[in-house]
């Protein structure tokens, strides 16, 4: 805790001091390096790779900035706050009593509404005097006109606190009923991400929101991002910014042990594809443009020193503790290591971004030629989120693997691969057994979108459906996001290659 | 995201889940396995590894709970947010214009007031034209008199944000002016750790503050704690409370340049103790007592899975650039990681705590028979926080590893030992003798009291000055807490122990 006694700086770290500065301010769009490919071969998101790879010029040519053209030189790390334990949803009434809240918001669905979280959390309102109101209404997938239902329903009660109980459609919902709430006068598509939306930030507070995760899955407790379908341009969007993140995030793994076994694992393979996504994303140094103001700093802000420590040691627990949730209903350690897995990953891509598996698996669902997914009792074809996004990962990431081998070969291990000998140009296709490998043990997965029934002739379809998921594909390595017809030819090629593993 | 479609739960899950609300409320004191002293042997803050350990009981013997006696069955993660970059600081002025503040108080000392990080935050304030006055008057380790000055010369200010520019103290001061402000009947004494002070908790949200450290040790960017000297008790205390934490940490390593190798050196050896003391402080789960509201759940909880993630690779990145950034005033990477690992180190205890190198650490400074560390140009004698700390680690952790050899050996591996082939019992030996190597490699660094002049005589009255430092030393392992005499008579084996590493 001694303060600095600061002397005068040594010459050589005031010249090195002068020179930083100057890159910070000065990055000229004429600078060779900016135009080299290659540049993905580095290890993406080392502190300062950016910098010191290509600005230790030794005499920098000081040019007038231009902004648009900036790289990204910072990241931020947000998350909500997060308690942990079996049982912890009890003390849910006393966290709005200690918010001063009077007039909560509870948010549910209509399954959900019938189990014991949603009786914990009546009991736990009620003993403490708190006044509240449920909206039962939450749907599956939540389309914008449900979205836009959940708004209109909570406009006239005039809440001053949110609770999201369920899972991460009843956790988005809750999230965009929250941000339209306080925002009367605003159209729906201010804040949805642009291009779709016009992508407002969100520069005020909102209420706050405590959300009760009911699946070990999306992460969005610890979030800034809701998800929804915007039918009319027949795309997956959503909103995304760090003030719509959750005051605080309750896990309590009583609440997911009531998950059939294939509700675990589709949930838990969104979990993999989150930590895996966020971990191999291009580096926050390679976003472009540089925000000039840092309300603009986009969550999703690509891989950075923060994020990698959650997303890697979130996919280590997943390959460790998901086959073991979905084998034993019983294993309760294994189950809570999956919920914090899920947290952990939430903080890890909420914080860095998915990209292709998310990217594609959005037009997968949408188009599902009628596959309904074993274990789901529902009336309708079903490809469940988990499962529509793992599906195409064997081929994502033998074609994000070219882009940085160190990483995905560091992924290879978690899933438990000697990699000692294997060679950087081996990467994608160790990783990609390793996954596929993963996938077939935990049983009931497709083994490739040829299983979901997907034909050649849906690829082009496909390929339409998810060249709109621009926020999260242009974090994808090696996608060329800048030529339309070149973006088209590498995600064909890319579904192609997913139709088998 | 799709939400589960949940079907009964198969009967053993159904009755497990009935066990576990069970134990939930009902711990009753005369369960045979809260009496068994060995259960530190156990892997600490494994998930539910007091469930599991033992509860599992398979007929369960409902009593009545008797809650002072229930250990803590929950964890809490808050942290503040982090923004990381060189150059960031001159976003500041953005942030509080995006915060809708007008009236910034401005905290430093007058040494950091000289320094570019204060040219650049006085620039981006007046850049956004928002109305700051800066306190200058900030003391290096702070007594409760120069707090409360502090406290006096804001309040008829009346600001709407603050902003801290410097170190620890500096950070530290800042925070606990934001909250005597805010509560300004306050008694000084009412927010202060228990049991020196009354320990109440903050109950409602303080005004936005920003951090923006100046070195690369406390991590208070990120923390809800706050520590000053109380000269009436000769000990070191504070306030501890997640509603303390900034706003915002950011991390910009360009401001850290200027520290002489000497501070880098003691910062970083912070860094490290923070690190390694709640990686292997005692587990959340036995911790006493479970509050019974949720305010009142201390940051210093014990260590955890989400704390062990960071305050372990804090460890590594400290082992691994500390004695590049000290030895190279140059190596910006270095310094850069060592900012980065000292913010994550601070997310890391601040929500486990740290315990008997920082316990030992307060009367080792504060009776200080004279030494004046190399390197710090100050007219008086002086043993830098982190020389302090670090002095007695490796007494501390042949103290602590019997507790819970399985971490200790981790630690002792995060220092390139290869443990495959050390016995548990030898995990205190290999990380002591670990820790003295990287302090003599290190340089300049006492290899024990005896070098700081103490001697044998005078270890009772150090053992005296630890015992005040509750908040921290009751999370040691291993340390009888509850018996004074005992408690003396192991403080008295560890000073002497800490003599010569």
């Amino acid at each position: 805790m001694v303060a600095p006694i600061v002397r005068v700086a040594p010459n050589a770290a005031m010249r090195a001091t002068s020179l930083l500065r100057a890159v910070q301010y000065t990055h000229p769009p004429s600078c060779p390096c900016h135009s080299n490919p290659g540049y993905h071969q580095a290890q993406p998101s080392s502190l300062l790779s950016h910098i010191k790879d290509r600005h230790s010029h030794s005499r920098w040519p000081y040019a007038t900035p231009v902004a648009a053209e900036q790289k990204e030189y910072a990241f931020e790390m947000a998350a909500s706050s997060i308690r942990f334990g079996p049982g912890v949803t009890k003390e849910v009434g006393m966290d709005f009593k200690n918010l001063g809240a009077t007039r909560v918001c509870v948010v549910t669905d209509p399954t959900i509404d019938k189990l014991d979280a949603m009786r914990q959390v009546r009991e736990g309102l009620t003993r403490e005097g708190i006044s509240f109101e449920v909206f039962t209404n939450v749907k599956i997938e939540p389309k914008d006109h449900s979205i836009k239902e959940a708004i209109e329903w909570v406009r006239p009660y005039r809440p001053d606190a949110f609770l999201a109980v369920g899972g991460g459609s009843v956790m988005d919902t809750a999230k965009l009923m929250n941000l339209y709430n306080a925002y009367p006068d605003a159209d729906f598509l201010d804040f949805v991400n642009a291009p779709l939306g016009k992508g407002r930030p969100i520069d005020k507070p909102l209420l706050p929101l405590i959300a009760v995760p009911t699946t070990a899955g999306t992460g969005s407790e610890t979030t800034g991002t809701a998800i929804f379908d915007l039918v009319s341009k027949r795309a997956k969007t959503g909103v995304a910014h760090r003030n719509l993140k959750p005051t605080l995030g309750i896990c309590d793994p009583i609440n997911t042990r009531t998950m059939p076994a294939a509700v675990k694992a589709s949930s838990g393979l969104d979990v993999l594809c989150h930590s895996l996504e966020s971990y191999t994303a291009i580096p926050y140094t390679e976003r472009t443009p540089r925000p000039t103001n840092p309300i603009n700093r986009p969550a999703y802000q690509g891989a950075n020193p923060i994020s990698d420590v959650f997303s890697l040691h979130a996919l280590r627990q997943t390959v460790k503790y998901l086959p073991r949730a979905v084998r034993d209903p019983d294993d309760f350690e294994a189950q809570s290591e999956m919920l914090l897995a899920s947290t952990l990953a939430g903080v890890g891509f909420g914080n860095a971004g998915v990209h292709l598996c998310h990217g594609m698996s959005y037009p997968i669902s949408g188009q599902n030629p009628g596959y309904k997914h074993a274990g789901y009792e529902v009336p309708h074809p079903l490809i469940p989120h988990g499962v529509s996004v793992a599906v195409s990962a064997p081929a994502v990431f033998r074609f994000t693997a070219p882009s940085n081998p160190d990483r995905h070969l560091a992924a290879a291990e978690a899933f438990g691969v000697d990699i000692s000998n294997v060679k950087r140009e081996s990467a994608g296709e160790v990783l990609g057994e390793a996954l596929a490998r993963f996938l077939a043990d935990l049983g009931d997965q497709p083994a490739g979108l040829r299983d979901l029934g997907f034909a050649a002739g849906d690829v082009d379809a496909l390929v339409e459906g998810t060249i709109p998921q621009h926020r999260v594909i242009k974090l994808a390595p090696g996608l060329e996001t800048t030529e339309l017809e070149r973006e088209r030819e590498q995600l064909r090629m890319l579904f192609e290659d997913a139709m088998a593993h």
